[in-house]
């Protein structure tokens, strides 16, 4: 079986080739062949047991879907976009990447004709809803996106329920929570703090804790993530239906509880590396942000979490990130 | 103030310019020029006391949109689209059409500039649902297309959003109830009947009826279209919120409720003209349609049917249409 993976230079892109890479097999199917596109060169794993090709390539150049569908994959993780932060401030470039690169790579697949129907596994996103809503968003509640990067993601939510409606392929649309602990440095996101206030004070850095500790949000962890697109990849996709993209199960917890799990895990000492310095504009736009889900759809298909706790998701960024130890 | 209609040859286009010329203002302001556009040649209103142009073009052919805006109109009506029936047939047309016609023309008022914000008035359908839908569809409720057309529009609302949002214009979608009594020869749009069996007997001729008594749908006049429109091209948008499509008040009825207010208005010797010959998949078509709508915030928003029961609508029809007169 030959998988596609675009924007396999991304964390989650990077996580996935490793899971994959070490089961050898997606399902009940060998791995024969791996291709990692990206818009910067993807990372050559070093030893891989499967015949791996990397492109950098830009999906909406003209023509550049086309080449990479051309090898008919069998399943495609289309993993690529522009994050939230850059498509609002570079209208232009949001579309072009998130909108019509999508859409050339489903044009594309279409037009390698009805023998080829390859399982796409999109990653979508919870900012796809925007206020107001109800503390728990359930199955049935409205798209409405309050950034351009939602719309762009509603809009290839649509295209793909679509185009799998009409049988071009054989599409599935992942909503992943918020990623924590996301692992690597420091970034400027808005979101970065969730993470930041774990990841750093394990590392033994001090953190900034910008909102206040009764701040929902919701989370799974990178081997969550992980674990979705697999199943997105290999579950049956006929008990669906045609509603293509589902909300994945996650944790909501409070900065206050993911302070007091850190604390269960690692220690008083550790927890006194976050400083706490509220930032209005921050706390502004987390106030936004969906908080809680009825996940009822994505748990009936079989999606489930790697932890049951925000205790589990510190302890897996432990276990995958830091081999087992931490900064006491 | 300058008013462009484009899809201006459709029945809601023509009824809008006809009502637009009659009323000689838009709100509080005198209309001074119109410019009616079609990709079949519009009608040019004869004894028209406003200037008036005509152009046939096609939206998705490159700088059509942009001929259109650069007169810069304060108030433009986007009605243009491929049918349902059409968009499903043809997927190419459709998208290219419904899809990527609308995006020449939100791109071309956007490349006007900061100084050019005109009232977007676009049409939406309550084709962007799909079942299961509750008993009343709500506002709140996803927008899950059971049909390219319906994604279509779906898509063009989360745009239409987006691009209002960023200030790039002022925009509205409507989503219209199925327009009853539709005026014209029968047609072989599986809704046709809806108006078929009211408009056919009204004016002596049988109609068919493929489906039982007990088939509810959601129904409003031409005239309330028309005043949906006026109502969306001149209301104060900072009510809206950002959600900028609402679905439209309207009038949900079962078929037996249609037959028993045609006797009502018009006697048993006209509804005796329906015949009933039941046909399977126009059933099975219908049982997928939306049946009816808790219009909240349409109704807070101003937005007003011309009919209170459907024997208003086919009063209204008799008025508008026959002269006040039909065939006993």
């Amino acid at each position: 079986m030959h998988i596609l993976i675009l924007g396999a230079a991304g964390m989650v892109g990077r996580k996935l080739t490793d899971r994959l890479l070490a089961d050898g097999r997606l399902g009940s199917r060998d791995i024969t062949r791996m291709t990692l596109q990206d818009v910067v060169a993807p990372a050559r794993p070093p030893h891989a047991s499967i015949a791996m090709s990397t492109v950098t390539s830009d999906l909406a150049e003209p023509g550049q879907a086309a080449a990479l569908v051309a090898h008919r994959p069998e399943v495609i993780f289309h993993l690529a976009a522009i994050v939230s932060g850059e498509a609002e401030a570079d209208f232009d470039k949001g579309y072009r990447i998130n909108l019509d690169g999508t859409r050339h790579l489903i044009d594309a697949i279409r037009a390698e004709g009805d023998d080829y129907h390859p399982r796409l596994v999109f990653t979508s996103s919870i900012a796809v809803f925007g206020v107001p809503f109800p503390e728990k968003i359930g199955d049935e509640f409205l798209s409405a996106p309050l950034t351009s990067y939602g719309t762009q993601k509603a809009i290839c939510e649509l295209l793909i329920a679509d185009y799998t409606r009409k049988g071009f392929f054989d599409g599935v649309g992942i909503r992943l929570p918020t990623i924590c602990v996301r692992p690597g440095k420091p970034n400027k996101a808005a979101s970065g703090f969730f993470s930041n206030i774990i990841r750093e004070p394990l590392a033994g850095q001090e953190a900034v804790l910008p909102v206040g500790d009764d701040v929902m949000h919701w989370h799974a962890s990178p081997r969550s993530a992980v674990g979705f697109l697999i199943h997105a990849a290999t579950m049956d996709t006929a008990a669906i239906g045609p509603r293509r993209s589902l909300s994945m199960p996650g944790l909501a917890a409070t900065v206050g509880e993911q302070i007091a799990a850190l604390q269960r895990v690692a220690g008083k000492g550790v927890v006194a590396r976050i400083k706490r310095e509220p930032d209005p504009t921050i706390i502004g736009i987390v106030s936004g942000w969906p908080r809680n889900f009825a996940t009822d759809r994505a748990l009936k298909l079989g999606f489930t979490t790697a932890e049951q706790s925000f205790d589990d998701i510190i302890r897996i960024h432990i276990e995958d990130e830091l081999g087992g130890t931490f900064a006491r």
